[in-house]
C-alpha cells in the first residue's frame, strides 16, 4: 500500500480499487435494524411490497460500505480530515449477493488557505455493482497532507 | 408516532426530534474498525496527533446515526425510497460522549413526475450537539407517499 500526497494527485487522474466488497442479507437485516429500521430493509415481505420489489441495502450501509473500499485501495490519499460529500445519488438499489467496487475520479486539487501544509481534493466516486452499474456516486471532498510538510514532521 | 404523507408537509416547515443519541468511545472505535479504520478514529495517541486532537466519530457513524434519529421522529414521513443527499457537511467534530439529536426543515416539495402516487421532499437535516453546535448538514431528498393513493391502496 502507498500514501499518496496532495503533489501526488492531477485533475482527471482515476484510481480504480481491486477489491471488492460482497453484501450479504444477514448484513442488510443487521445494519437496517440497528440504524435504518424500515421494514423494506428488514423484512422480505414489506421489501416485495416496496417500490424495489425486494430486500435492498440502506443508503447507510451503502455509505459504510464506501468507506470500507476506500481503505482497501492500493494507493491511499494522506487524508486528514473529511470535509463533506456533494452530489450522493443512490443510483440503483444494492441487494443481497451484490459485489460492490470503489473507484473515483480527482475533479479538483487545490490548495488549502487554512492549512498551508495541506491540499484540498474532489473525488468523484463511483461504487458498481457486479454489472458495472452504478450503484453510489458523489464527490468527496477533504484534505490531504502535502508531501513536504509531511516529510518534515517525521 | 404519526405517519405523514407529502399533502402534510409545506415549505419552511421544521420537525424537531426530541430523541437524543449519546455517542461513546466503544461504538467510535467499533464501527471505524469495521467500516473506516483511520488510525485517528480507533487510537488515542494518533488520535492526539491528528488535526481533531482527540478521538474523533467517522464520518459514516455521524451519518448512521442521523438515520437511527430520524426514526425517532413523532412525525415521520411516508419514505418510499431515498434519492439522495446535496451539500453534506461535518461541520464539527463529534467525541465520545457527545450527546446528537436531530432536525430538518422542509425547504422543497413537488410532485413526482414517475410516481405519480407520491411527492418528493427535500429536507435540510441539522445534526446537533449537546452544546448547540451543529455536527452535520445535509439535503436529503426522498420519495413520499401521498395521502390519497396511500389510502387507496389499503
Amino acid at each position: 500500500m502507498t500514501i499518496k500526497y496532495f503533489e501526488d494527485f492531477r485533475v482527471g487522474q482515476t484510481v480504480k480499487g481491486k477489491q471488492y466488497y460482497e453484501v450479504t442479507r444477514e448484513e442488510i437485516i443487521e445494519f437496517a435494524r440497528k440504524w435504518d429500521p424500515h421494514s423494506f430493509h428488514m423484512d422480505d415481505s414489506a421489501a416485495g411490497d416496496s417500490i424495489f420489489k425486494g430486500l435492498t441495502a440502506p443508503a447507510t450501509l451503502v455509505i459504510a460500505i464506501a468507506s470500507w473500499l476506500w481503505h482497501t485501495l492500493e494507493s491511499k490519499p494522506a487524508l486528514v480530515a473529511g470535509l463533506g460529500w456533494d452530489y450522493v445519488q443512490f443510483a440503483a438499489p444494492v441487494r443481497p449477493g451484490d459485489r460492490l467496487s470503489f473507484a473515483f475520479e480527482c475533479v479538483d486539487a487545490r490548495p488549502s488557505e487554512s492549512k498551508p501544509d495541506c491540499g484540498i481534493l474532489s473525488t468523484r466516486v463511483t461504487v458498481t455493482n457486479q454489472n458495472g452499474e452504478a450503484v453510489l456516486k458523489l464527490v468527496d471532498n477533504y484534505l490531504v497532507k502535502k508531501r513536504g510538510k509531511a516529510s518534515l514532521n517525521r
